[in-house]
């Protein structure tokens, strides 16, 4: 089955190569807009219940702050892995598509976990759905490492698979976790926001 | 009727031309992700109620999966013809509309078939909307290629022509089938993942 | 109130232009595909049931075909009118705004116009939508042209007017049309796709 | 904490800092677009009940309308706030995803807002979800500023951060306005039209 892979170079064929990268910008910039769709309000209420509607929505909107905030990190992530790319073939374009066909399910399973916090199969559904994220994520960097399809030094890889470890690590724990104490992952899933290098928001642009 | 075409090269146009590139970009990323509308939840269920609704959804998700695939596939078909197109008239790109046009009504197709797969009126829909896209990109492909507006060589062009029939060739097949034994064309349809080069991701990038 | 317009050079500022164009594209796509909502399917039906459900669609498919043409058409303008664009202002973003605003309601009325095909007030949103779009576009490049930052010259604007007028008469007709007998504006509307050119597709690119 | 900033400059990362504004505009496109499903109709009405069904819409009209010319301001600013970036670094595409998040949550403020205009949770959530994007547009201005990412001379950043005080205040005075006469609000907001230098379309491009 080892058969070559024919790569084109990025250089010469920037066009194609920023279809690419547009057409991932497009369905992520839809799929973190799509996340509003899970806040609905229902028609005809007075005054008092649309205060008491409105507040019901807080698990919905909280859902909302952390799929956008997921949604917007997976960008960045894939943002700093196409900046490396120096080369792509078919196996790297179907790879993405794969990837992101797994980022546009993100807006379903946070509709899922906003109307259903706190039971054990919302809470599974979407740490399953975000561990699949980072682990073809993970996977794809490092074939197209492989392949030598991009110029990441091996200090910016071993960074960003330890980071990766460590997000997919947490989704992956939830998954059990979330059969015995489903209301406790939604806490562990604010690890997330401190990873082992300590920042939020990197000083790597 | 023969009227001369007056056409624009692509350079010294480009950014015309990469505006339509841009638009059917954006149509594509945009129908790729309205998929995942196709999935939904009902409210106010309780968690043996959730775990079973959530079951139910498994042809659902078996439609997005499908069509994600498939979608992401037209997209890199689309991908490699406008990478060769040397020019463009009004005609290429009002038939890239219609071919647009197919490609839109996928995730009503999609919803269709994810509520009633097994069921004959949904199954000769989805396949009637993806043998409709293939044709008229044949019929784009091959308009493009007598007015000389396509780069492609003769070998390549004759590859890509016999993959699309390959596929639509499935699908127009899969219309009867649907009307005999519905629940057999899905089945059918994973021949499309092994197209006669039999390779799920091409080589040629 | 005559103040002075102080306009940027495209050249210059290819990016800052580029993003209203990019932005304009996107806008366009997004409606030309949120046309596929309009399409819905009841769920827990039989197959009798699902067959002449679809059937009914067969309305909200015309309205469908029809908006995706229209909007289709409208991008051609706007993809033509930019193409000839050699500067910009506030005033210039402003009104582009402003035309791509009503753009926007196009998948409201063209749903009403599905759901309520022979009925007057569906009939007359959406001649009242399309008439404002081709009123404001017309605008729009009336007071680029007069401000000097658009290099078309007289015959193309002519040209361009003309064509404006007959696609806008047509709807503008077809309002009062709509009061007395709206089944027959639909007709009317077929006359679209016969300018006076006598094409569907311009052979200008 | 005070860590220093690694940024990169705008030149020599044109692809990267375009990706950024790409992204942005995609959001503010969809965000936009999105807007139009504020506006539904139901089924099965008849011509009388079409009439004042879409009568009943001028509330949600009147919503839409205002929320397109307030995104469309937004998205204005940030055109012009990113034409003058020269370098970007984690922390200005973190708060550029900070500003976005809200900003996707005005279709649904909007929503509520057309459904619900006199009432008070509706507007003040309407207005406080405004008041935080002018407030964190502005946060992000003054901060890229800082970081000497931006090349704004001092007079237009003084300009920019004034009429963002003004908007801001505008909606942060209408949320205890809410709370006292609701109906006021919507009145309040139509000053926004008018903005200190008494301009609705700025000369500046």
């Amino acid at each position: 089955m080892a058969r070559e892979r024919i790569s084109k170079a990025r250089e010469g064929n920037e066009i194609e190569f920023s279809r690419i990268v547009a057409f991932s910008d497009g369905v992520f910039s839809i799929a973190i807009t799509l996340l509003v769709l899970g806040l609905t309000i229902e028609k005809h209420l007075d005054s008092g219940e649309l205060a008491s509607e409105l507040w019901d929505q807080r698990e919905n909107l909280l859902a909302y702050a952390i799929s956008f905030a997921v949604i917007g990190r997976f960008w960045l992530v894939h943002h700093r892995f196409f900046s490396d790319v120096t080369g792509f073939d078919g196996r790297l374009i179907g790879l993405n598509l794969l990837y992101l066909g797994f980022i546009v399910l993100i807006p379903f399973s946070s509709q899922v976990l906003g109307e259903y916090g706190g039971q054990t199969p919302a809470v599974a559904l979407y740490a399953t759905n975000l561990a699949a994220v980072v682990m073809i994520g993970m996977y794809m960097a490092a074939d197209a490492r492989r392949a030598g399809l991009t110029s990441i030094d091996d200090a910016a890889h071993r960074e960003s698979r330890l980071r990766s470890m460590y997000i997919g690590g947490i989704f992956l724990i939830s998954i059990p976790v979330a059969f015995v104490a489903p209301g406790i992952t939604t806490l562990l899933w604010i690890a997330l926001f401190f990873d082992p290098a300590g920042r939020i928001f990197s000083r790597r642009a």
